[in-house]
């Protein structure tokens, strides 16, 4: 298989569907994908510190040789400056490069760079074009995927923001060699997800390949990233605005999200926190007869093996139930929390009695 | 005429149409038209200094009598509280309140609450439902229509916000009676505008009727207020987007906009702005043969007799340049003109010449 060839799927969503192509080293393709999305010849690429090192230079030279003007602006790395105060930022930044509605936007990073360049890119001048170039495993499988860009408030993740859709994607699975082995590993815990809620036999392969997934083989990450897009794209096809079936992407989330609030977001990756709050959802879904304890435990071997913790940090009751009802998915007092059937399958199920959820989870009074 | 069972019009744009009411004294209305458009139980209120105090109390009583739960912002005055610190400012107010995804908001004054509270609709949780009830005569025949939504930047006007549709918008034309003259004045230059660029018929009427429109005579401002909105609704049923026919409305926009930014946003109202600019804009008409010198003149004279100025005030031919320039309307070099084409009609005109356009407007080297 010639995979710098690179393949490509597309994410249908009628006039704003936009493609998402894999391969090796591929980021000197990047120009020509650009002029087939329509993009004009001037770009900003926005990273960050940790990133920019790695990975800047290299977009820099081929968009240039390309034929295309670029500017850079490098953006301090972590979630605590994923607010409203860096969006402005951003935007200072395009005025004093004179950037106008043809200027396009590259995001070049994780899923926070992604989340905030997308969301800066909906409102400069009421939305430019932007493409995502993801180079970590999360956002490799998950935050490029589906329009979704925002940034957090101090009362919780991802209040603030909008649905602006990407003109492509590229994923080059080459930049996940220098990825840390904690934000490899966060990573996998959605790539996971996928399995777990909606596609069994993709299980499978994780856990038949789980040797060569920690080391990284290429080949192997190709079709991970690409099967997990896939899945991705078709639950943001049917549901574009999160207003049903999109919701069964927030598995482990609910407690994923309150393990993060509680730590300010400092412990744990958001992979880390979710691996727990996947772990905390088999329990629940065993609970209300979803899938069998085996499945559970089946689900918590995997995340154990792969380095991840199981365990919800020790907060009391009362700060998980504040924390979870702090969350956005609290519709007027009910929760919705999703389950896993089975493997491969999913349930959402409406919560109103929270303290015993808690309980299933094994967090105390 | 029974003005008080109100009209009303709709803005057709497939799923995201919705009605615009008209009447005099229809606060009271609310509850019911939010029933019709699926509002839920519990809405915030957010208006400014000067409008909350007439009109504030008065909706959160109908609102509370008809079954739907209320909190109130009140935001201080101004455009230079147009920024997005503000809308973080609405933010932190509807978490405090504990607003959810079904919480709807009620944008309750002039333009600047109206752009600024729909584009804390737009990004609070990624789009939460909102109203307009506009109570100035530029919100009610132009702000309120046509869903774009944002923030200034020290560079320039509107240059942060988004497109985002009201649920439905109430104009009730007894709020005019409140509002001062100069506010009033500016808000007929819109007006005025609409007859200019897009209906003939709709010009001769204003000069017809300039008496009863400066004397804020109810039953003239139901009609004048409805042609406006049935005007602007057929442009963004063609161009939501802004991608064309919608720049008409920029019409005498350029200049404004430059003139606002010039002084600051202290000397002039939008309004007042814009009627300077479109005593311009007839010029550079003229200068290209699109109107004749007594059409232009014909706009000149309704403008200054309405007490409104015709002259752009002395900035340097380099100071008007380059805030122009700055204007968000300028793509890759190129400026586009929105010009009248006799009384009642436009053309859209790229210019790549600006000097010489600052010539025909009279403003020196």
């Amino acid at each position: 298989m010639d995979t710098t060839a690179g393949s490509v799927i597309t994410v249908g969503l009628g006039g704003r569907s936009y493609p998402i192509h894999f391969g090796v080293d591929i980021l000197g393709n990047l120009p020509r994908l650009a002029r087939e999305a329509g993009l004009g010849g001037r770009a900003v690429i926005v990273t960050n510190e940790t990133v920019g090192p790695l990975y800047c230079s290299a977009v820099v030279e081929v968009l240039e040789q390309g034929g295309i003007r670029t500017a850079s602006l490098l953006l301090p790395d972590g979630e605590e400056h994923k607010h409203l105060g860096t969006i402005q930022r951003i935007i200072d930044f395009l005025l004093e490069q004179g950037a106008d509605r043809r200027t396009w936007l590259v995001a070049l990073g994780g899923g926070v760079i992604g989340d905030m360049v997308g969301f800066a890119a909906a409102v400069f001048l009421r939305g430019v074009p932007f493409v995502q170039v993801p180079t970590t495993l999360l956002a490799q499988v998950d935050s490029s995927v589906g329009g979704k860009t925002g940034v957090n408030h101090p009362s919780g993740k991802n209040l603030i923001g909008a649905f602006h859709q990407p003109r492509f994607v590229l994923v080059d699975v080459a930049t996940l060699m220098t990825l840390p082995e904690r934000e490899y590993l966060g990573g996998f815990a959605e790539v996971l997800k996928y399995g777990i809620v909606l596609d069994g036999t993709f299980f499978d392969y994780i856990e038949e390949h789980q040797r060569q997934i920690l080391d990284r083989d290429r080949e192997t990450l190709l079709q991970l990233t690409r099967r997990c897009c896939e899945l991705k794209a078709m639950v943001v096809e049917r549901d574009e605005r999160e207003e049903g079936m999109r919701a069964v992407l927030n598995y482990g989330h609910t407690l994923g999200h309150a393990v993060e609030a509680l730590t300010a977001y400092r412990s744990y990756t958001h992979g880390e926190a979710v691996a727990m709050g996947m772990v905390a959802a088999t329990r629940v879904s065993a609970h209300f007869g979803c899938c069998s304890t085996a499945e559970a435990e089946r689900v918590r071997r995997i995340i154990v093996a792969s380095g991840l913790a199981d365990r919800l940090p020790p907060f009391s009751r009362d700060e998980y139930r504040r924390a979870i009802l702090k969350d956005k998915k609290m519709k007027e007092g009910a929760l919705t929390l999703v389950l896993n059937e089975g493997i491969g399958g999913f349930r959402l199920q409406p919560v109103t009695d929270i303290d015993a959820i808690l309980d299933v989870c094994g967090i105390g009074g």
